[in-house]
């Protein structure tokens, strides 16, 4: 990923992603790692402009985006890790549980899932991506209290599978998590991965309208829009700084 | 609570129960600890008066309003946390899974799913409860063998959070994980909860007549009234001494 | 179990092993415990003679009895375990899975499910028989890697309960585990231990037909036939020299 400054996801880019996605799906590929051009970032998730004041029909393409890209990434035949080298909150971190390995470089960085911090209830299909990851106990405290956890924290409770010195680190790990799929035949691999995550594949693919719908009244809730506004009011004022 | 001599839940105790959560569930709290005015039992379940030699429609009734408090319990937008003073066996282990947080008081105390040893099958909500604070592996054995807990059995299971010294200190751990909501919306915080534990509080919203048959036949089987007579001349002797 | 060489399950096996439970399921038993007469081997699982080359009509009722097989193992009232006193791939491992308690004897031996090493994609209701048992993330890698754990590994992951120096100690452990039924009354058992594993019951009864048509197609894709093939004369090889 690289989207300057943070690699937060507009309209405009989870299109981006999707066609990607869908052109990688398409090619012979052992697997993919996820990372970032961007030091210190992983990424900050869902950009917070099309949330602030957004134009309805927008917004729900937008979200109809964000369930494209999950859809297809839970999809993926062939192996998908994510070698998060910086920040992963929010949808940072969705995209990292979305994967079946995860190295994270060792440093002051967050991961973890805190939208309720800004009064937005996590939808079932990311709480069930991320109670496949960790247990349930660990899930329910982590989304309520809007956790985000340093890197051996996660570690410790099993949002990451292993620590990286660094960058480079990181993506070995990811490479040799891969290669354990050498030998296993494809077409056995999709299906057993896809049988395991079909919890939060069938919330998504059943429910796309309904989230959709959900998504929206909790975004255009007047206390959810006042949260966003003192949010983006500090983004502004940290970048006079 | 404070129901000499171990807190125990009949019918009338249920109701007061459920009243005050009622009235508390209007008011903005940010969030409610349960715990014992008795020393050394934080409570010891449903009384077993209810149970031996009933009549039968106050046992539904009793059974009913088990439902009720436990609905309302998980149901609480705001915090919830359990300073668990003494022994919890039973209901009384239920009540603390209902919470979102669990402080055990360290000393000679047991907490548990017991019912079986009295020929008791553990609702499938109750069930639930337990899986979604520890593992499945760990609730088939211990609601198998009617497993008692000792505290630092508990902890290691993750049947509790964290060991306190003395309730005052468990008061206060209950107080330091409430204290975590300080800045998270209500709102997006009671709605994450429930979608977190919507497993038990479907199986229960949904089969709330077929639990309540299912009850009364167990507890009328010959055998399962056998048990309680020598368990209620147990007690009868107890005192006795 | 006693058929040399390796206690793999055949169609006539099966069968046996269905009326050997039909059978002891009438008894008044306490427990039963699972274990092999060829010494290294508990069982390696399915006979892979049964799914080279097959004919279409007895690999149907090949896998039909299989979920016989299960079906019994997983409703047995009293209390099972296994002894697993040597190496337990693919079905051998489901064997041990169903059982409440396992005991896995010190030595260089393998457990696992590797199903998908030959292309074979494990079953809904196997998946949950597994992450029953061990964590849903440790159940996602396992099977799509075709991990077969040695026993050190398996112990950190769950995936047995403890480690015997010996095959006698194995047993001695099992009985003691079912001992600690012996003041649990059976029905209450029996019923709390059948909701509890109710998520691979329900898939397996609701799923029979699908679930044979599914392993059916597997089994008969040529890419599969392929890997068998390679396999079988690997096998032969092995017995030339």
């Amino acid at each position: 990923m690289q989207r300057p400054p943070a690699n937060t996801f507009n309209l405009e880019y989870l299109h981006e992603i999707t066609n990607s996605l869908d052109e990688i799906s398409k090619q012979k590929l052992k697997g993919v790692i996820l990372t970032s051009a961007i030091p210190n970032i992983f990424s900050a998730g869902l950009d917070i402009k099309e949330f602030y004041k957004p134009d309805l029909q927008r917004l729900e393409n937008f979200w109809s985006s964000v369930q494209d890209v999950f859809i297809k990434l839970l999809d993926l035949d062939f192996a998908t890790a994510a070698a998060i080298n910086g920040h992963a909150p929010a949808a940072g971190c969705v995209l990292s549980l979305s994967c079946e390995y995860r190295a994270m470089v060792n440093g002051n960085y967050k991961i973890g899932l805190n939208e309720a911090a800004l009064g937005i209830i996590t939808t079932p299909w990311i709480q069930a991506m991320m109670y496949q990851v960790i247990p349930m106990k660990h899930t329910e405290t982590a989304l309520t209290t809007a956790k985000l956890f340093d890197v051996d924290e996660a570690l410790q409770i099993g949002l990451i599978d292993e620590i990286a010195s660094n960058k480079e680190d990181a993506i070995n790990r990811c490479k040799q998590y891969i290669r354990k799929f050498d030998k296993i035949p494809l077409h056995a691999r999709a299906l057993t991965k896809q049988r395991m995550r079909q919890t939060p594949i069938k919330i998504l693919r059943e429910q796309r309208d309904e989230d959709i719908r959900m998504f929206v009244d909790v975004v255009m809730n007047p206390s959810v829009q006042d949260n966003l506004k003192d949010y983006v009011e500090k983004l502004k004022n940290k970048k006079k700084k």
